[in-house]
Parts: C-alpha cells; sequence; structure tokens
C-alpha cells in the first residue's frame, strides 16, 4: 500500500512534485559504514539532467543534492537518509493554460479521476522529475554493489526506427557517456541524433530502447516464485515514466527459438559452474546463475508534442491544444541512469536479502 | 520479504512442490460474503490441466481444489481462504536420475547456489505446478471482479514463428476455448497446431506470445510512481515460469512511432471521457483510464527437450543428460489462464486498494 | 494489509477455523537445511492441548501435525512450510443456540460488525484453536533460535489475585511442567490449584499474568524507531486472545522508581560488556544489550462462564444465555506455550533482520 | 523491514537526528482533498515541545514545521506529504565528552553493537526529538479523523508514586491543558508538580503513566487475528522513547477479577447496540465495538540524571560521568500529545483499511 516506496530491504520512499518546492526521498535500509561519495550521486545527477546537449531541452535545472540525515563524516550511519533537490524555478505562471484541459497521453485525466483534485502544473507525481530522487537512492545503491564487485551499465540502442543491430558484449561507461544519445557505437549514435534532429524540425517526438547490463552477480540472487530477479527487475522499470515493455536474456525474441536452441548447457570453466550461452540473461527460475544479467527497456515517445492537438477540458468540452513549451525530443538518452538506477536498487535490495541464507 | 505472497490487500501465499503432498495457498483479504463458484474454480483449473489434448502433455492430474477455511455455506468470511490441491502421485522413483544433475536453463544449480539443499524431483518450487495456486486465486478474483463488471480473457497470439497478424478486438472464450491451442482465429491455430507437431516429431520445444485484455475497468486504478498499473501487471506476468518479457498498449511496436502517433486523443463519447486510439492500453502515468487493457507475456520454449543434452553434475562432471519423460512440446495454450488469474490478482488488488480514496 | 501474517522475515501466515476442517499456516522465510523436530513440534502442541488435567477443559483434542510442504528427508529447504492440524469433531450441532446469539466479551458483535457475516460456531477466527498455528512455527523457529543459544521460557506468575512475588532468576522448563498450573514454584502453584477449584465450583473464571524470559540474545536485535524489539514483543502478545497487557523489564512498577535506581550501570565482565542491573529488560533503545529479555502479559478471565448471563440477540432482543459447554476456568497455564512461541517468532524474525548488517 | 515506516495505508516514513540538520518525515497514502490546518500542526508540535515551563527542560527549540510536497492551496493531494523541523543549534560542540561513553540506559551501547557506527551528538536516532515526526502526522490523522467524528485525548495518571485514583470519564483538552503537567485533576496535578521540584532538587528523574481515550470509533475497526486493533496500538505506544508497558481496559488490573465481573453485558440503546460496561476497554476479538477506546502507558523515568554515574567507555575503561546539560526531570506531560498521535495513525490507518470492506 506504500504506492511511493521501492525495495524491501533497501528502501527509497519518494516525494515531490516538479513545480513544488523540491524532489527527494528517504532511504532505509542503506548498510551502515558505506562511504557515501557525493561526487559520483551528483555525476549520476547530472546525466540525469535535461540541457546536456542542444538536442535535449533547454531548461536549465541546476538539480543539486542535499543530504538531510543518515550520514556522519561521510559514512552512513544505518540511520535513514534523506535527501533533498530543492527546485529553482517552481510555481511559475507558464501552466494556467493547462488548468482545465486533459493533455492526451499524459496523466492529467487519470489523476482527476483518481485524486478528485490535480497539481496542474507540471504533472505533479507523473512528472518526469520525480525520477530525480530514484537516481540519487541508485547511486548509493552502486556505490555498495561496487564493493561488492558488481557494476550496472545501460546504453541507448535503438531510437526511433533506428536500431543498433550488434550487440554489445561489454558496455563502457565513456564510449556510452561520449556519445551525444549515449549510444557507445559511434556510426549508429550519429544516425540517432540525424533522426533526433529530423523530428525535432517536424515538431514531433520519438521514443527507443534502453539495453542495460549486470556484471559480476553473483549466484543465487532473487526467489523463485513470485519474486523472481527478472520479475522486480521488470516492475522497477515499467514503473519509469513512459515505459512500455520489458524483457530479459532472448526476450521476445526467444519465442521464435527451439528448446533446443535456447537451453544455455552447463559447462566448468576454471572451477566455475558457468553457461556457454546466455539466453536465460543470467537468470534461471528467477535466480541468478553467475552470468551476466541483461535487459531491455521499451520507452515510447514523448507526450508533449510542438504540435496543435485536439482535446477535452474537465468539462468535456472541446479544445485545440496548442504545442509549446520546453520540452525534449527524446528523453531515451537522460533515462539510461534513471534505468541503471532502478537496477542498482533492484540489484541490492537483493544482494542484502540473500545475506539471511548465508 | 514474503517470497511467496502476491498482492498488498488480496493477498495469496503459496505453498508446495510438484512431488510432494500437494500444492496449496492462503488467501488473505478476500472479501466477505463473495459467493464462491466451486464449479467454476474446478473449470479454470482443468483449463490449465495437462493432457486436455494429443498436443499436451499425456500426463493424468486429476487437480481437484479442496476448500479449507474462510468459506461458510458457499460465501467467503472475510476469513482467511485455505485450499490445497493433493498430488497423487507424489515422490515416485523417475527422478534418481536428475539428482545431481543439473539440467540445462532449469532451475536446479540455481536452487543450490541459493539454498545449499534442493529437491530434485520435479524441481521443488520452480515446477510449473506451483501455477496451480495462482489459477484457484485468480478464479476468485474474477468472480469479485465479475460482480463489478469486469473481465478478464487471454489467448495464443504467436507459438514460435507462427504469429498471428491480426488483431482480436474483442476475444470471446468460447472461441478460445474451442481452439486446442487457445488461438481464437482458426486458420492461425491451424497453423500453430501444425507446428507443434512438426515439432514433436523433432523432439523439440516451443515458447510463444499471450495477449491478454482487461475490460470494465473504471478510471482511476493503479498508483502513480512505483505501483504502476502495468507495473504491478508486469511483475504479476514475469513471475509466471518461462516468461520472458512483457509490454502493453502499443508496448515494443510503439518505440517506432513518432509522437504525434502514438498519442490518443481525448474525445466526450456518451457523457464519459474516452480516448479516440488506445496505444496507452487503458494505463496513463500508471492509472487506468476507463479503456480497455491490454498487454502481451513472451514465453521462452519448454526448457525439457527430447533430446541429448550436454551437462555437468553437481560434482562438476561432464554429464549426457538423455531426453525422457512425458513433457509439453509447448506449455502457452495451458498457460492462458495462468496469465489471466495474474491479471486478475492485480486488478482486484488495485480496485480494492482504490476503496481507500472513494 | 495481511493481517493473518505476522513477522517479516519468517513470516507465518495461518488459516482455519475452530469448527472447519482444521488450522493451518504457511512459514515463508525458515533458513534452509534446519533440522525439523517434528516430536518437538509435537511437544509444544500437547503442551498448549486442552485436557492437560482435571483442572483444564475435558475436551479431547489430537492436535496432531502434518507438514505439507518445505520439508525433505526431516530438513529444511527453504521453501514455504505449510501445516495443517485438522478438526476430529468438525461442524458439530452444540453451537445453533448461539446461531443469533452475541456472547458477552467474546468477539460475536464485532465480527458481524466488521464482516456483516459470522460463523456462529466455535468463533471462527477468533477461536483460541488459532493459535495452534502460533505454537507450530513458535516451535520451528525455537529449533532454530536453540541452535544459536538462544532460550525462551515461560511462566504463570499470578492467577487471578493470587501472584508469585518471589522472581524466578532462571525458570527451568522441567519445574514449570511439573505444576499443573505452569508456576515453578510449588506453594504458589498450589494456591493457584485451589483457587481454580474453588473458581471453578462458582461457575466463574479467571485471568493470570505470564511472565517470559529469552536467554542467550546477542546485542543488536531490534531496530530503533518505530521496530524497537520490545515494540514487535508487546504486539505480539496482544495479539494473543485474551491479553490485556504487556510490560518488560521494571515496566509498570518502574513508573514509580527514580532514574538513579531504574538507570542500569555498565561494567564490564569477562570481557563483555553487561550491566549491573537488568531494569531495561535486556532492551536499550529498542535494541538488545546481550542482557536476558523478559516480560509480563496480563490475560483477563476466560470470557465464557457457568452462569447465566443477560445479552441480546442480533435483532436486538434481550436473551438470558445459559451457561454450557466444555471450558477451561482459566486458560493462563495453557498459554505459556503460546506466549513463549510468539516471543520466538520475534526473536528468529530479528535475529534474521539482523543478519542484513553484518 | 522499512524499520522506520509506521503504518499500512496512513503510513509514516521518518529521518533525522537531534544534532542534524532536521527531523521530518513522509506521509504517503493521506487521503485527497483533506484540509491541512496548519495552525492545529503547530499547536500539536508546541504540545511537545521543551521549556513549556518551569518545570520542563529550558532549551528553546523553535520547532517550525515546513511541508515540503503534497498539498496544494492547503489541501492533500494524495501525493506524499513530505515535511521537516529544522534543527536551529545543530552540531555543537557540548556531546565531545560522550563520544567514547556509554551513557547508562542510554542506547549508545545498543547503536554501537548493531551499526558498528554512531552519532554520539544527542543520540542519532534514539532521540526524543525523533517523535517530533510522530506529532505531525498524528497531527494530520486527527485531522482527518475529526471529520469521522473521531477525537483522541491523554492525559498524565501517574508520575512517579504520585497516581491519579479517580477515573476521569470525560477527559477535557482545555483541563489538561491548564495544568503544567497534564493532568486535568487540579489537587493531584498540583501534587504531581511538587514532587517533580523535589526531584530536581535531588538531581533526580521521573517517570509515569499516560492515560489515553479514543472516542466516536465505529464498531468493525481492527483484524481479528495477528492486528488486533489493541495490538497495533501497543506497539505504537511501545514504539515511543522510554515507554515500558501498555495495557488496555481493565488492563493489568482485570487479571484480578472473575470472568462475571470483567464480562461487558450488551444492550440496546437509541436502537444501537451498547455494553453496560466497558471493562473491555471498546475492543472485543482485537476489533473495536463503538464504545470508547482507552488505554494506558507506562514511561520509566528519563535516563539523564544530574547526578555522577559509574560507567565505562567503548574500550571498556571505567569512567565516572558527571550530570549536566540541560534535561527534563519527567518527560511525561510532554509525551502526551505523542501517545495521541500515535493513536491517531492507529485509528487512521484502521478505518482506512476498513473501508475495503464497505
Amino acid at each position: 500500500m506504500a504506492a511511493n516506496s521501492f525495495g524491501e530491504v533497501f528502501r527509497l520512499t519518494s516525494f515531490g512534485e516538479s513545480h513544488g518546492q523540491g524532489i527527494g526521498g528517504i532511504i532505509d535500509g542503506c548498510p551502515p559504514r558505506l562511504l557515501i561519495d557525493h561526487e559520483f550521486v551528483q555525476f549520476e545527477l547530472n546525466r540525469r539532467r535535461p540541457g546536456q546537449s542542444h538536442l535535449a531541452s533547454p531548461r536549465q535545472e541546476s538539480d543539486k543534492v542535499e543530504f538531510l540525515s543518515g550520514i556522519i563524516d561521510g559514512v552512513s550511519t544505518g540511520a535513514p537518509i534523506a535527501f533533498a533537490i530543492w527546485n529553482s524555478d517552481q510555481r511559475s505562471g507558464d501552466y494556467d493554460h493547462l488548468k482545465d484541459v486533459y493533455r492526451p497521453s499524459h496523466a492529467d485525466y487519470t489523476y482527476q479521476a483518481k485524486y478528485g483534485i490535480r497539481d496542474h502544473k507540471g504533472g505533479g507525481r507523473s512528472s518526469a522529475r520525480e525520477t530525480i530522487a530514484r537516481v540519487v537512492a541508485g547511486a548509493i545503491a552502486k556505490q555498495y554493489l561496487r564493493e561488492q564487485g558488481i557494476e550496472i551499465i545501460g546504453y541507448v540502442s535503438a531510437i526511433g526506427s533506428v536500431k543498433l543491430e550488434k550487440s554489445i558484449p561489454v558496455p563502457d561507461l565513456k564510449n556510452v557517456e561520449a556519445s551525444l544519445v549515449r549510444c557507445p557505437d559511434v556510426e549508429c549514435s550519429k544516425r540517432m541524433q540525424s533522426l533526433i534532429e529530423e523530428t525535432k524540425s517536424e515538431g514531433d517526438t520519438l521514443g527507443g530502447i534502453i539495453s542495460c547490463h549486470i556484471n559480476g552477480m553473483s549466484a543465487g540472487l532473487g526467489a523463485p516464485v513470485f519474486d523472481k530477479f527478472h520479475a522486480d527487475l521488470g516492475k522497477a522499470m515499467l514503473s519509469i515514466n513512459a515505459v512500455k515493455g520489458f524483457d530479459y536474456g532472448s526476450g521476445f525474441d526467444g519465442v521464435r527459438m527451439k528448446g533446443s536452441e535456447q537451453n544455455d548447457l552447463f559447462v566448468e570453466k576454471e572451477g566455475r559452474i558457468r553457461t556457454m550461452t546466455n539466453n536465460s540473461g543470467g537468470i534461471q527460475g528467477g535466480i541468478t546463475n553467475g552470468e551476466e544479467v541483461f535487459f531491455r527497456v521499451a520507452f515510447k515517445p514523448v507526450a508533449t508534442v510542438m504540435r496543435d492537438q485536439n482535446t477535452i477540458d474537465s468539462s468535456g468540452n472541446k479544445v485545440l491544444m496548442k504545442g509549446k513549451g520546453r520540452h525534449d525530443v527524446c528523453v531515451v538518452p537522460r533515462a539510461v541512469v534513471i534505468v541503471e538506477a532502478m537496477a542498482a536498487m533492484v540489484a541490492i535490495d537483493h544482494f542484502l536479502r540473500n545475506k539471511i541464507y548465508k
């Protein structure tokens, strides 16, 4: 029932609206004595921030994190870690024209239907700014996981109709960050940028796919029935704004394989049990097998287009909504760090849960 | 941490192994005064049961449900509803050859890695028999939902490389059940059957896709951030054995759409707020908008093939595993009722959660 | 919301009515590879069973536990452990006269008010038979705790106005079990028995107090704010039928002490940090300090008296309710094992939760 | 596992240390469209604040609440309500002498044992300042409950050996607040004040008892087995700093009653089902029966005394700890609002949970 919390042991509860005082959260269950690298948290927030390139939204959001509790001399104490990112340009008047309008494929109408009240400025909780809290929690989770030898790296593998056809066995953060669209393949990256520029000139928007890898997971994480590792990963990804699909390992493509092709045969390599292929995406029966975990996340195109759209207002009157404002053509490159953050939260949660069995 | 429980308000906790005394569960939070139609529960169990056609496994499992508590004179009392389906041919000796072998793409190795102990007979909790408990809980959830005007119907839309290309706007249970593969399109159904028979003769196995629709949902179900309706649906589906992917609405295909194509424009029809298209799959910002909810679930092929496979045993020795036993070539047709059951559990849970806001 | 579940990591979900098919439960989160001593479970059930002495109810309940899952070759597998104790004399006709009557200080009226339906035979879930499930789960928890050097022992320290004045520093199970009223002090035990016999002849009933000790707990169990070790203990005890109060350490008596008397001064003994006194009852700031945990639980007298009582029926009519049936004068001696069981569940839960910090 | 959260539907997650940046929390699940009376929240905070009288601590804490999210135009939106009370005199140097010392009957040692790290300034999470977050959440809960006709009122019924012997059938907030010790009986209040002044001159401290009443509860709140209304109340109270005991209705005194005295006979009054007496404290079988709920909470004396005490430091060396600093002789009067706040959180939680059954 705690609809604004995620995780069982390492648990983020988030708060805030895009046009209120700020976005923040409380992390309950962070292990004590963890060195919190404030700069790394900020680095991750910067990866999510709009305005990173001319391709992205020109809004300037500073997004400086402030920690409010749970850390002493740079080290976690085991107490809840509260944090906030204060909004700099809150409650401005730009949104009055949206007060009674239900924007197509936004959450305006469904919020009104659920709560009978709605914060029309920036969408309230449905704003993508809410994901800031996830990035902070994910950055802390990553620091713990790194100490356990676990690394998480995502990249953009499709934007609109442009798809990265080759697989990237070991994606490298430098190569990902070197690309304006966070696609580590230089040639494909260029085609994606061209498509974004072209689509921008049309006042239209794009979706895409993020691929993500988790390396260094030991075997045994996840639970057999409802809390399968990939089921929790899937919920985590599907809870991100604009996500429409999730698969892992051979995924939807695996449907066309025969069992004899799909099966990952076991072998022993250097004293460890390994599989020859990895169609399982590192997870068998819901539990990690020590191979690389990888998965894909599908994002729909941004709902706010720079075109006129017919819609209705809260009284049911027809309204022509003008396309205006400062918005991304494609948020997928900025969402890479959010996908990684949610993956990190699932990974640390199952890692800590599994300590009970030791 | 309750890894064998699903749901917040309407909550199933399941138990049992395929070769133990039985499979069962406890449903906590079933609303009181609900008429429990025992025959409908059995009807649903029969839809999951192996041996329904010559295409499926020839094992005979009776799968009669016995209710142990929470029902008086056929009506729920608000107390937990416990139930069991007793195994008829438990703990037979057919599985001794598997005692130390890690079957490819099964959960044998990962269970051993997690628990340090493993029930090698039938896979313990990783057996697909575990889903019996879900079908019972789902059948009860469906009865409650039906009283609210909510219907759930799934069907097979792909088996291996055979895909149903046309969309089925209003799937009909009769048409689904009339098909041996639960595909309501007669022609496509035939091609699927041919593929299954051909694959069976090769000793190989097949995966597929189940499409599922939820009709009659009012607007306002689901929560905005982590407990989005589709995030909970996704976790539910990904927790089913052999599932590798989930999407809803325009899903993975929506990636290639532009925002102007993807957006569902609002209109007023007969005093209700509706959308002209339904790329959102009935969910916007994680909350239902009153349109039909629909989604797809990808299943990998069955891991047990009737072919020899190289693998290793728990000591790391190479083993040639012979293909033998009684197994389905394709479980997807039998999984339709499981998909529906999990969808019903998510729907009733959010329906009941939403009563708090009334 | 899972109102029939207790515990976070080691979690019991219980089911059953006193006059249905049986009482049982599912234990989720029992550590794997634990040897389950079936005889010890039965020994504990026998301690709870009515009809142990001429002082107790003459009903014969066999109360044989049957395990349904999660155990293989006598060892836990990490899978949920389901169990049932089948009722032998279910749904008999003795209760028809109670169908529409609200018995004083029973849950008849409140159940009707909550659920709009009520199982009048034996009180449904409010029956003390429900505690059978707790005793089974507690017996398994005790076996795990014993391996960690933790022992739990309770005894009766008051029945009605007869109170054990002396404190029992190290209560011994043999001495407790040697007493018909489970009071290890021979003289006091006799006075309690006399009071019970006297009260029985009057057709009246008695309450009492159970004192309970947990020995061998290491320092560090419990959480600082809401999940204080004694807060979870308190909830556990107050969830037992007929319990009206709970205190620990100096408890209600500590109210009259000055701070300088109450404070437990630290000393070092044999390389360990200890306290000179133990008014804290082994818990400081909600976290165990390694000293003995002890607490008291107050039970009201049994509500079913062998006297006529005025009450009303569900239509609001005045009714004279005759005292009849087979009931205990005082259930407190039989409740000792229930108190211990709930304490064991709290202790194992916090023990396992604490492994995350290691 | 979320050890800093309380409640299932109306859920507070709290953060902060007494000498960090502030204390605060997130309320998740507050019903939308509730008018939040900021002044009432502040009134409640002022009741908890030190320095209210010469009897209490002379520290000046402003304790102004700032709401960070979830409220628009003074009304709750259904989004999480975050709030903070910033500390004014944080991280001062007064606490260096406590860095390595384990204060008797404080949580210093147990924190170190649990987390391996400790915030020695003001006790970290074990500080009573943490209860500020509870008071804010309780104040909001009270506003919702008031709309349902439910009122909660507590008062001091004992300080040290001075006990209010008469019962207060309908306590009045004005009379409570008129007393410096929050005891509505003028004569008893004076004796309590004298005792506090006398004890202060001795450099010692006092405990006490708070009695609390909940009026206007409808029948049907609470759950029959583990989540009994009084079990959740008990946990709530026992989670407050320095609480050592809880009872309700006839409580510990009921132990000495016979069943025939204890039982509350049902009668019909003005078309409602009532009880003639209320030894049940308004709760039968864990569910409210519509009568007044009342309970008692026992507080131990403050651990910080103005006397020298022998203790040890973290290296095990004997240390003489000087009594100094600014501390209350008796915190019980200030704790009344905390007891009420926790009661309000339990009441709103069960009230909202019960809507599912409607």
